[in-house]
């Protein structure tokens, strides 16, 4: 079967139009298909170049290509629908229709959302990167009073990719604390976490799972064996419990859905908000 | 003027949803609103509910509430298209016409794409963070072979989060080496990075914007003051000119900006396919 050449344009990053792309081609699990991905189309020149590259495709496999877009100007969306591609832009379906509701115009401009156009809410994301990155791994308490959120577990059950990206994605000052052996044996919680009880959220992960992932970390060693992992989980799971504090598997979660659940579950979808 | 309610709706992550409103909705500088983010809508109980709030709410403002989602399932979908809610569901514009191109039935699945849908590209993109979060600041520079990118520029030039960023967006191996004064003394290329030269991408910044981050880490001293920042980038930039390493200026750019520009650059759109 010839792969469908599918195309995510965009006059900015390209992230809404190849979102919008992906969720909706996941639905058709037979199709195959390859994609282009093409960010910063922003004047007609490069729009037209664009466009003779499709027809070229279009004329070379049997499939016309798809296209997911998000073009705010309606000039190079007007010659994106001339291509041979068929086109789905989300803009172009929704805009006029916005227009109308609001009874206010749309301002065309480009770049606003994955852009710097709200500063400070932008600002806030990238210190809450580094605040997931300054408080990583229990190494630093001192700055547990700034945190709206300190996730607990073993070791490599999802806990720093996970502040990263809520830091990233809602702006959320996470940091995060491994719960080590010598934690684990005193069956209370450790000193330094007391203070912030409310604050806690505890990973906890299927024991084969992390078994695998310890491994490629080191291969041999009671770190990675079965007993061990299996051992500080069911102690890891049982502080939880004991404390009362909310707790995610994280086994068959990407790091996106693991960040939102905890917003819910924190009920922070205020902070997503901003 | 009342705030406008906007609702982000989705049985998943609601990441599209939000990346579709929000990039609409800021073509419209003029209007005030309100998010409300409700991902994991993921049966009609849970709609149900959705919808009476909605319609709680449509009853005490003037304006309608808009709602921007992506919802598989066609028996939740038209239960929230019988709210009194503005609904711009994705999939509802464009599932059809995408069923009969590809003459498939769509397979109503949620979670495909913010899930861990395609694992072995879910395994690659941590994989990826993890890299950049072990090769961060030049400390360790062993792995560079297996660098697909070094980010090269002077402290807070914004090397880091963008690494953990093309890491996390795109799976790309980034690591990053912070140009320091002996490096930037020595006028040649840091012997660590001599062998990648290829590999490198350097980044600068407003000396102005410089002096502002710097301060925040450190308000006192020569890290922070005018004439060394200016004095760094512009040894930094000569650096990069005289050896031909592509550059880019962060000051105005968001990392997600950053990132799809060096992707461009460095002719990566074929790893943004997989």
């Amino acid at each position: 079967m010839t792969k469908r050449s599918v195309f995510f344009l965009s006059d900015h990053t390209g992230l809404t139009a190849e979102s919008v792309g992906r969720s909706l081609l996941a639905q058709f699990k037979e199709l195959k298909y390859e994609v282009i991905q093409w960010p910063f189309i922003d004047s007609m020149d490069k729009m037209r170049n664009v466009v003779r590259h499709i027809n070229k495709l279009a004329n070379e496999n049997a499939p016309r290509p798809l296209v997911f877009s998000t073009f705010v100007d309606p000039h190079i969306r007007q010659c994106l629908k001339e291509s041979q591609a068929l086109v789905f832009d989300t803009f172009d379906a929704f805009t006029s229709s916005l227009e109308s509701e609001l009874n206010m115009e749309s301002t065309y401009r480009y770049g606003q959302v994955h852009g710097m156009g709200n500063s400070s809410a932008y600002q806030e994301r990238i210190h809450a990167v580094n605040f997931a990155l300054n408080n990583d791994d229990g190494a630093i308490t001192r700055n547990y009073p700034s945190a709206s959120l300190i996730l607990i577990g073993v070791s490599r059950s999802g806990k720093t990719p996970t502040c990263l990206y809520m830091g990233m994605q809602y702006g959320m000052l996470a940091a995060n604390y491994p719960l080590t052996e010598d934690d684990l044996e005193r069956h209370a919680l450790p000193p330094a976490l007391v203070p912030y009880k409310d604050r806690l959220f505890g990973l906890t992960i299927d024991v084969h799972q992390l078994q695998r992932i310890r491994k490629e970390r080191r291969p041999n060693g009671r770190y990675s064996s079965l007993e061990q992992c299996r051992y500080e989980i069911n102690q890891a799971e049982a502080l939880f419990k004991r404390h009362n504090i909310p707790m995610i598997d994280t086994t068959a979660m990407s790091v996106e859905e693991i960040a939102a659940r905890i917003m819910v579950r924190t009920g922070n979808e205020s902070v997503i908000t901003k």
